[in-house]
């Protein structure tokens, strides 16, 4: 019987350093960068090229992208997140060859996240699709949202289908389908994924799951489960989450790596290089990551403990 | 279509508390009884018949039992654990109906817990089971260390299955399968009740989960949809690991009501009596609960706020 696989998109050094407030440098992204690699990823965020005035966790991308695809280039892929084509253009003067571009389900959200509106947003992505094809760079597509929205409430899952296929039809090998206030529980995520697989298909699609209230596990369970096989995931569970402060974000690589290792299911990650990482990232930060995994590590005997 | 429903077993008030530094009065656990009552629990663990130099969180159950009941004996389910005929004998002269058992699965788990071999520790039972017939008392058994042990590590799944197979045969109307430490993952959790399921009816099987690793809800999931329907949880996580300092331990009432809430299944719980009961305790202990939900609480829609 062929075993199991599953691919894991580290997120940490962007969609998770984005949200912390501790500035990392260039210098420590690359090493956090290469601690990765060296635990086994292989597909990850490298940066985003927006404005290094509103984002400046951001602050040189083109840099980490050019050590990090210099040195690792042949054998990993690593992607930008592009907002527009100003984003684009940055990108295409360094050797990236994967960009994501980001919207969202709910108006409101799109509005205050991105100022425009989700259409607007579609359209300024129509610059960077074709500077993509022009230059043999492939697009992965976020999209956020997709189950509640903190102004909106509920998302309508009709809402999140047609944008999802309207992103794929526009040129996205990959819709990364987010729950980007940690709302949803597991049979939010069957109801979501069947409807998605039937305009898009599943290989194409990939769950993005925080663990604001404690379901990312289950909610991996639940979209692995209907064929998913492709999850994005943060080292250490990096991110934080901007609308609710102290509360969890990205699901942990290490507890996704965890769940799936006692599942026998492939990741091609190394859990304990996985959890050396998340002591470097945490001597840095100079604070405890919410990754429980990272908390406690893998069983071991403890020998001789006092205890009831 | 029936509805489909769960029984949560609150299991805060000892499992939780026993492993909590901070000694709440009687009175306070008196209350939170009736918080946890007026939230819906139905079934709950209201105490610990053991030695009070040993056990001190454990002091007063009695009284606790007697005013909790006298109030509400008629609606709930409230039980006691009883380590052997001396628990029992005082179990007896308090109204409650239910006792609970415990042994382990592990040999040195059982030494170290208990302080004695996993066969005398079912030999101590015997005695509480006469004694509970013949005063028409149920009783439940926890059987711990079902996936690992601390001290011996893996643990093979049929000498759990042959422990429960015994603890049904000598008259427990409900095995509740411990994973004490937070180690198992959703196969795991599959792999034994399908296991299980064979020599004890899946209705008198409860899971009981821990949040160590970040895997409960996914292994709550995993046992519900092998059939089991019952589910031992602790209110906002209450009870730590006494093997990981500062790690999670039982899997917190909230998160799992919030997760079975978004599936549509019915545990007879309401979510924002629970997280006010979370409040409660919160307040008596000065320290935020583990409980994500109980963190961030269900979503509101939030207005304006500052972010990218």
């Amino acid at each position: 019987m062929k075993k199991s696989s599953v691919q894991l998109v580290e997120v940490g050094l962007r969609d998770g350093l984005q949200n912390e407030k501790h500035q990392f440098s260039v210098g420590e992204k690359i090493e956090m960068a290469e601690l990765l690699i060296a635990a086994g990823v292989r597909r990850l965020e490298l940066g985003a090229f927006v404005r290094p005035d509103r984002v400046p966790q951001m602050t040189g991308s083109a840099e980490i992208i050019k050590a990090v695809l210099g040195k690792y280039g042949s054998k990993i892929q690593g992607s930008a997140l592009v907002p527009n084509e100003t984003g684009m253009t940055a990108a295409l003067e360094t050797p990236v060859k994967e960009v994501a571009v980001f919207a969202s389900c709910s108006e409101s959200f799109s509005q205050k996240n991105i100022n425009c509106s989700i259409e607007e947003s579609l359209a300024r992505f129509e610059s960077v699709f074709q500077a993509a094809r022009k230059n043999k760079i492939r697009v992965r597509g976020y999209l956020s949202t997709c189950f509640a929205c903190p102004y909106e409430g509920k998302i309508s899952a009709k809402k999140v289908v047609a944008l999802a296929r309207r992103l794929y039809k526009m040129g996205c090998y990959e819709i990364s389908i987010g729950d980007t206030i940690g709302v949803a529980g597991p049979k939010d995520v069957e109801e979501l994924f069947k409807m998605l697989k039937k305009v898009v298909p599943v290989a194409k699609l990939a769950g993005h799951f925080h663990d604001t209230r404690g379901m990312a596990t289950a909610n991996t369970l639940a979209a692995y489960q209907l064929g998913v096989r492709v999850f994005d995931t943060s080292l250490g569970g990096l991110g934080g989450c901007p609308y609710a402060p102290g509360a969890s974000g990205n699901v942990a690589t290490e507890d996704v790596v965890y769940m799936f290792d006692s599942m026998a299911v492939k990741t091609g990650l190394n859990l304990d290089r996985l959890l050396a990482a998340n002591q470097w990232v945490k001597s840095k930060m100079g604070k405890e990551l919410p990754s429980k995994v990272g908390r406690v590590g893998r069983l071991k005997p403890l020998g001789k403990v006092e205890h009831r």
